[in-house]
């Protein structure tokens, strides 16, 4: 089924202990769509300056993205500039250039209406809602936010978790957003505000998930089953990380995560708990190849094997049923 | 089979959000051996002072603890007062007397050299080599450490490591113990020290088990396991936290984890690699408990009906293949 992803396509000049990597290409919608190629065809719509060539351009075909979504525009293209320490939770940005970002009003082309897929990246919580606006018949809805939003834009983001059925945050944002020193009262006060499902991204400590059982999903059912504080009226699910001994670069692993996530959903055509489950692991799978190579390039060359054989390494290391 | 635990049994006073519970009795062999005793009834080695009573006793016995192993001597016991902010993750260490705990030289009656599984909790690293010299005869010996004996004892430290088939440590321990910033480097910089295995204990967001597979583990073969950097030579395994919503008190939670997981091993009499997993699942199962009461209160009270359904729920949100 049609995969839209909406967020920014950028370039990012990162370092780490590994080494430099200057102007390469990223941003949200680009690390997302990459993973998601590996399960379903993604449309991509965001806004690039004049140094978006048609090499870079090609990255995102060969892998089927389509790109007509990519809006151009004069000047140059959204940049971050960032370098993360030894440890590569700690990460530092040493520039921000919004350049056409800062004027970016997302206009989906005509045809990209029937998809039925939805992953709004981490971009200003009003354009998110404006995209939501223009796919009203969308089946499933996911999108990122960030700090810099929940702090600078609160009534905004509070009004685009409404319009979501699945919010992907990572820790530190969901205890922002929620005022909650605990992730799992974090996740429920996350479900109050609106999505149907929240996953909480905990970097090398893996992914939880909490949703509202399927059973009780209608709006009235919904509204008990969050305001009664029985832990187990959310349906819980966490999957640890792959256990990488080298995170080469971690730039774009949350993008990736959402990206193998959405990706595989939309592959299957359904919101399934079970699908919602293994959504996740394929999120995982996808994140922890992003750590591995500098920016984009592992999430270029990967092999659908690769990608199912990782898969099955979840599954053996977190079971413990004979 | 014979499980032994030597470590302190103290009285600790608890201030968290949630109340203050005055001189409890505490320490990690008394938390390993009530969360083992829903498994194997343990033995305990440790030294107590006059305000250790009948009634403290009792909390042993009750759960089928053999208390002839714990020392009298005069003065009081080892104390600690500590407080919890509203984040769990942050304890404040208010007052630390070791009393009667200065002085202790652990002494196994016996009969108790027939012990089969050991465990050695938090003590210092020499005494814990003594206790491993009057036990030639054991089967599997699991050990704790921390931050303080790292840094003042480090070569003590070692020699225990060597004498560890497992090692269970927090993860800022670990990081700690081999100057490392990659929890899986961690890992295996561990297991080149000694242990066949060694459980990362990561709070909220569960455990890790890594060990040499059985198939390599003659000695000649582990050390190529272990020197060759390919990742998949560790048998790795993890498990998320089960999700409290309410951290009632953190104190004791890891003593419970080891409590449960080397009581599975004692109680299945087997240190096989499935054995291993599920005694790290009851290991977090225990540690749960343990948090949800002061001190050892909800410990005493539980029923191996309710041990054996939160081991199902871990199960359950684990799982994601049909």
């Amino acid at each position: 089924m049609k995969l839209l992803a909406v967020g920014s396509v950028a370039f990012d000049s990162i370092r780490t202990p590994r080494g430099y990597a200057e102007r390469v290409l990223g941003g949200s919608a680009t690390y997302f769509s990459l993973a998601a190629s590996y399960f379903a065809p993604s449309r991509v719509v965001g806004v690039v300056g004049e140094d978006f060539s048609a090499e870079h351009e090609r990255i995102l075909c060969d892998r089927g993205v389509c790109t007509r979504g990519i809006e151009r525009a004069p000047g140059k293209s959204f940049f971050w500039e960032g370098e993360y320490e030894s440890n590569p939770n700690i990460r530092h940005t040493l520039k921000t250039e919004l350049n056409v970002f800062e004027t970016f009003s997302p206009k989906l082309p005509h045809d990209y209406r029937d998809s039925s897929y939805l992953f709004l990246g981490n971009i200003d919580p009003v354009l998110q809602c404006q995209v939501c606006d223009q796919l009203p018949e969308s089946r499933f809805v996911a999108g990122d936010t960030m700090n810099y939003w929940i702090s600078s834009k609160p009534e905004q983001v509070r009004e685009f978790l409404s319009r979501l059925d699945l919010l992907i945050v990572n820790d530190g944002e969901a205890l922002q957003l929620t005022g909650e020193t605990n992730l799992n009262l974090a996740a429920r006060a996350i479900i109050q505000m609106g999505p149907n499902a929240v996953v909480i991204k905990r970097g090398e400590h893996g992914a939880s998930l909490y949703s509202i059982p399927l059973k009780v999903a209608s709006a009235a059912e919904a509204a008990t089953a969050v305001t009664e504080s029985v832990q187990d009226r959310l349906d819980y699910f966490a999957v640890p990380a792959y256990p990488l001994e080298d995170v080469f670069d971690p730039t774009g692993a949350g993008d990736s995560f959402a990206g193998g996530l959405m990706g595989y959903i939309a592959q299957q055509d359904a919101v399934s708990p079970a699908t919602l489950r293994r959504a996740v692991v394929y999120g995982s799978v996808m994140g922890s190849f992003a750590c591995e190579r500098f920016g984009i390039e592992r999430l270029r060359e990967l092999s659908n094997e690769e990608v199912r054989r990782r898969y099955e390494e979840f599954a053996a290391f977190t079971s413990f049923e004979e």
